[in-house]
């Protein structure tokens, strides 16, 4: 069990047993039960009678029709701090758990503080990180009202998408970092082009054209974003070759390319615009649809499809 | 050793004995030498005499003045990735390495191998946290021609001053973090209003003056940057009171507030304006002295005149 970011709470991060993923739904204050008197005070407990033990609650037990019997207890200490505890119960067959059995369970405990505090750590920077690009670029959409949580949006589907491709983490967080970042060349426009409400000129046109490219360029530098730029840079290929900037066509853009391409018409149509209202989710799956093999590629569309047919597109439109 | 990122050098990240800060400067390529086979192949090499080891080179010990005779080289192995090799030169004594020194040195490389490559990851995340939010700001500095550099210049001049108070990486990364976010509330800010050449009216000046509330409205929303917030907010706070945007007085302020002020000062004397040129960096640090008590806290002006009068200050300036 580890403590909450609070140390108020004990959940189960791991629960193994006849009952693990029943319990694993529930959680205990610290100081309550036995766990949570080692959460409380760092000291391992070691109790073979647990109904005489003042600490012990027997609320996990009616939770789960279990009977609890003996329990060792030791806390996951890293760096002077507590961050959780494990707890192992009812000693196979007759025997008592014994002083070895508690030196055995804190030095695994020893090793995996040290570990889960590493995970934790990164995964807090990781948040982090994400966190941080997200409000800098809500930032950038707010200055404009019409794109106002656009790109959080953008990478909200395109990670629906990609996860019916491929699940693996590192390339559902390139499509979220993708779809986060693919319109930050549009810092380097000018803002009044950006938020124009007449038409544009075929110049001012162009120089929106070129927001691809400044996107490339501002995470060009960043070594360990490189992976995400064609995301970026080809947002707006077309899959018959006529988008822009490059005019790349099928599967010579890549996969992010096509993905976010997809997910930004689907947030830009369902989006209010000056001159109209946004479209109906079904609407806008239609219209992409009937741009399939055109401007989309027929495989994301048909996810899309997909997704809409699932119920999964349900917060997006007016 | 650990190898490079492009998987061609052995650097030396720990040398111990008597000629390991020697050694140190020097590295390997990958298949050169005895390491440099062991981190190409993955195989360890026991080797009790080394001139008859076709895979020796001399290179370091005639570098060093050392004379190698036996040595255990055994790799660095995360998930079937090679990344490193730990080598132990002269078995102590007359005796040779032993099959059983191989398999206690295998037993540490594993347990190294797993803490090297967490660490090296949270290296990367960090950097890439770092290097991501710095192309970003940047890009919106860009969007001024008078502020371009001008967060990454401030965010290093406020880390220098930092060192001075409190060497800590954590510290000094918030200090960093908060040079760099200090004017991102300029987000939120009209552009026509940033960049305006001419005089700027009384409620042009009003509008500019929300940006460090804008900038804390932005970050308030991540949770791990809270404690760079003040640096954000309070960084045109004045020590006399007399600042915006509350008008808090001496070390009411932040820590980070106060150093950020005086950064921020420092490179916007010193950088060019539409209607002067940037002043030079010694003239600029007498006006901040002026302002002593004032406008900034003593304490860090004094730094700051340290720091310049020990040259570290010269890369400011025109």
């Amino acid at each position: 069990m580890l403590l909450n970011r609070n140390k108020e709470e004990l959940y189960f991060e791991i629960a193994l047993g006849e009952k693990g993923e029943k319990i694993k739904r529930y959680s205990l204050k610290v100081g309550e039960g036995i766990a949570g008197k080692v959460a409380e005070t760092g000291i391992p407990i070691i109790e073979n009678d647990v109904e005489n033990n003042p600490f012990f609650t027997s609320k996990f037990d009616s939770l789960t029709s279990f009977k609890t019997k003996s329990l060792l207890c030791v806390p996951l200490v890293y760096q002077d701090e507590i961050i959780g505890v494990i707890e192992v119960i009812n000693k196979k067959g007759k025997s008592k758990f014994s002083k070895n059995d508690l030196k055995l369970l804190q030095a695994i405990a020893n090793q995996a503080s040290i570990a889960i505090k590493n995970a934790l750590l990164y995964q807090d920077l990781k948040n982090l990180f994400f966190d941080t690009i997200e409000s800098l670029v809500s930032a950038i959409d707010a200055k404009d009202p019409y794109t106002h949580g656009h790109s959080k949006r953008v990478s909200e589907v395109a990670v629906m998408i990609a996860k019916e491709i491929n699940n693996s983490e590192s390339f559902l967080e390139k499509v979220k970092l993708a779809g986060l970042l693919h319109d930050i060349g549009k810092i380097g426009i000018d803002e009044r082009i950006l938020t124009k409400k007449d038409k544009l000129t075929q110049e001012e046109r162009e120089i929106i054209k070129k927001h691809p490219t400044i996107g490339r360029r501002i995470l060009e530098p960043i070594e360990l974003l490189k992976d995400i730029i064609p995301g970026v840079e080809e947002h707006h290929e077309r899959y018959d070759g006529s988008g822009y900037p490059k005019g790349l066509r099928g599967d010579r853009i890549s996969l992010l390319g096509r993905i976010i391409s997809v997910a930004d018409v689907l947030d830009a149509l369902t989006s209010d615009r000056p001159y109209r209202k946004g479209l109906e989710v079904e609407l806008a799956v239609l219209e992409i649809s009937k741009l399939s093999g055109i401007e989309f590629d027929p495989f994301i569309v048909s996810i899309l499809n997909d997704l809409y047919k699932r119920g999964k597109l349900n917060c997006f439109g007016s």
